[in-house]
């Protein structure tokens, strides 16, 4: 048992989150127990790194920088946003070959799940010896079979911190500037932006309104509904979706037209197009807050719950490989209860190759314009305990004078 | 001595702060040691509750929730922007002997200041015995007397972070997008564009290139800097300030127009323009983060020692008024050494009033892209301590193999 089996390779892919180097760390940590890996090499750049070669080895890193990468946002590693063609499979599994490469992770989402999925099977029907096991990973929390992603729990708990913080600053100006959009990240599924509502501890603080890629809606219903919240409170709170369709399906306001590596419409835009919208129909003036890739990077709000599962999912996936899977990814499972727990699975990588999960219909409300009870039950947990308590003054009325 | 002189009133102007509520809580726990002081006003959205005669009466407030509110972001009793007329300031004089105030705290920015002085001017050549003092609060630190203003510290302290973390997220998508820009505000005055620089460790840590309104700079130069970085670095991250001007000393990017109760042009847009520059002449990708509002309300990043020196502020106000003063400011006076620590000093309010405290040409570099030692030295103690521990990979290389 104690004879080398051969080396390690991992890599991270993707947008970065505030935990993903927990996963590395993960990884890395769990294979420096396991006496059967020799060499733990880091993929620069992911799938990039191994079609070019560029490898960094992993076990020349001290353990003070290990640690230090579990508070350090984005992928230490480098990432990539590259599509894999089919003549780049064979090319890969030549070089992991060449490297004796026979325990592969690859910390991603959708995309890298089918990535590590068609090496598997590759190296499988070459009778390659090979542990490929996917690590889970992605802000946009739209992977199927987990029950949430790591670096959701971080994203989900800086979008609703700002949305309040937003929201205080708000309510001070009143007339002065009443509307307030905040645009949020996810192309097609709406988790992260449902997420906001978090930041609501009464029905009327914000945000007063979320509106998700899920749900369609009329730009005359977010007239109406932010003339509800406007006249009934002085102020409106707005969270929406980079991905917001219209009630024809469409995608609302112009976007920049940008395509990423997969093929992806780079979005955009919406909240400028709501910004016209809303000052003609309302007649106030709006303001709108982009965070843009602070969503995914701040690491001062790691999610503890976050930050743990994301090293855990790393730890697993070694101790899987090693014991022989492969094919698999780690699954994050909640057990039932109101007590939040989980547990970790593998389960098999094409379930979650290239499906995207969305926010199914009962987190949303009926008016498409919020969240349910039942969202707020399964994210709560997720952004490690409550944001910090915050007031508002009384403001009992002076008297004014009779003259 | 035990007499009762009067009431006191006390507002919050402008654009809020992170720590804005700590120097109103000064000003009330203070208020609260001075038998001369009868009632505790607050006014509701400042000057406008004056003039609309609404208050709130602050001794009903529970110590819990004054406790609280030094957390909490953005202005509790609500702010204003509006420009005083003269015939106000007989009315604002006439409320304020109507309720009988005779300590006035006006929390704000220079048009507040000026408000302040005006009215205190005004009960002087009227007989009317008013102390009014005004407390310095502006996240764009332009006031001018005193060394830095309450609410820039906790804002340098988000810029720098954010920075830093879309930095590294930068630094990590490598090819695929590797122009990182953030719009930074600050409509005249660089300082908080500037602060950015408190993310670098190593010359080259982002931000790479910082731009501020002091100092124009022209298109071409912007678009030779960002190439000299992305061809050194292979990435490259900028933070402009939302007035940036050119060469010609014309606002850059379009904006949109907007102009607030002051008279003063909304900027923004520039970085809508530069991205288009930066992406045709670089051929790169390019991406931006607004963080908006969230920069004067991030609660989370409060910079300790500014939450301190707000408070004091507030009661320092407090203290000069019961003493007897009028028609002054309370300014921030660093003493000389390497330690920092300062003295609060009483200025004249028309030192103050109107006048914009720039960025002085020694704390910008001579190509005008970034900030010299003597502004670090300047802006890190106000943050409050160095940003948290990150670390890098130290990617050392595995050897190619050899065929």
């Amino acid at each position: 048992m104690n004879e080398k089996k051969g080396n390690l390779l991992v890599g991270q892919s993707g947008g970065p989150t505030a935990v993903i180097n927990n996963s590395l760390v993960g990884v890395i940590q769990e294979a420096m127990e396991h006496e059967e890996i020799g060499g733990i090499y880091g993929m620069v750049h992911g799938i990039a790194g191994v079609l070019n070669e560029e490898f960094a080895d992993l076990r020349k890193e001290s353990s003070e920088t290990l640690e230090t990468l579990r508070n350090t946002p984005a992928s230490a590693l480098g990432t990539v946003r590259y599509k894999v063609t089919d003549a780049d499979y064979e090319r890969l599994l030549e070089v992991f070959m060449a490297y004796d490469v026979r325990y592969f992770f690859y910390i991603g989402g959708n995309d890298s799940m089918d990535t590590t999925h068609k090496i598997a099977q590759l190296a499988l029907s070459r009778g390659y010896d090979l542990h490929a096991i996917g690590v889970p990973k992605t802000v946009d929390n739209d992977l199927a079979v987990t029950d949430h992603c790591p670096g959701f729990g971080s994203a989900a708990r800086f979008v609703a911190t700002a949305i309040r913080d937003t929201g205080y600053d708000t309510w001070a100006m009143g007339d002065s500037s009443p509307i307030k959009l905040m645009e949020i990240m996810g192309r097609n599924a709406g988790w992260l932006t449902a997420a906001t509502a978090l930041a609501k501890e009464t029905p009327d603080d914000p945000p007063h309104l979320i509106y998700l890629p899920e749900r369609g809606v009329s730009v005359q219903q977010i007239i109406d509904d932010a003339r509800y919240w406007y006249e009934k409170l002085g102020y409106c709170v707005i969270a929406v979706s980079e991905g917001l369709k219209d009630d024809k399906g469409e995608d609302m306001g112009a976007g920049r037209g940008d395509v990423d590596a997969f093929g992806h419409v780079l979005k955009g835009g919406v909240v400028d197009y709501l910004d016209g919208v809303l000052r003609e129909a309302l007649g106030a003036r709006l303001r709108y807050d982009k965070p843009g890739y602070l969503q995914r990077s701040f690491a001062t709000l790691q999610s503890p719950v976050d930050r743990e599962e994301a090293y855990q999912v790393g730890r697993l996936a070694v101790r899987a490989a090693v014991g022989g899977d492969t094919d698999k990814m780690v699954a994050i499972i909640r057990r039932p209860g109101s007590e939040y727990a989980v547990d970790y699975e593998l389960a098999a990588l094409d379930r979650a190759a290239n499906v995207e999960h969305f926010v199914p219909a009962e987190y949303i409300n009926a008016q498409g314009n919020g969240v349910t009870e039942a969202f707020l039950d399964y994210c709560r947990p997720l952004i490690g305990g409550p944001l910090p308590r915050y007031a508002r003054l009384a403001m009992h009325p002076l008297p004014k004078r009779t003259e």
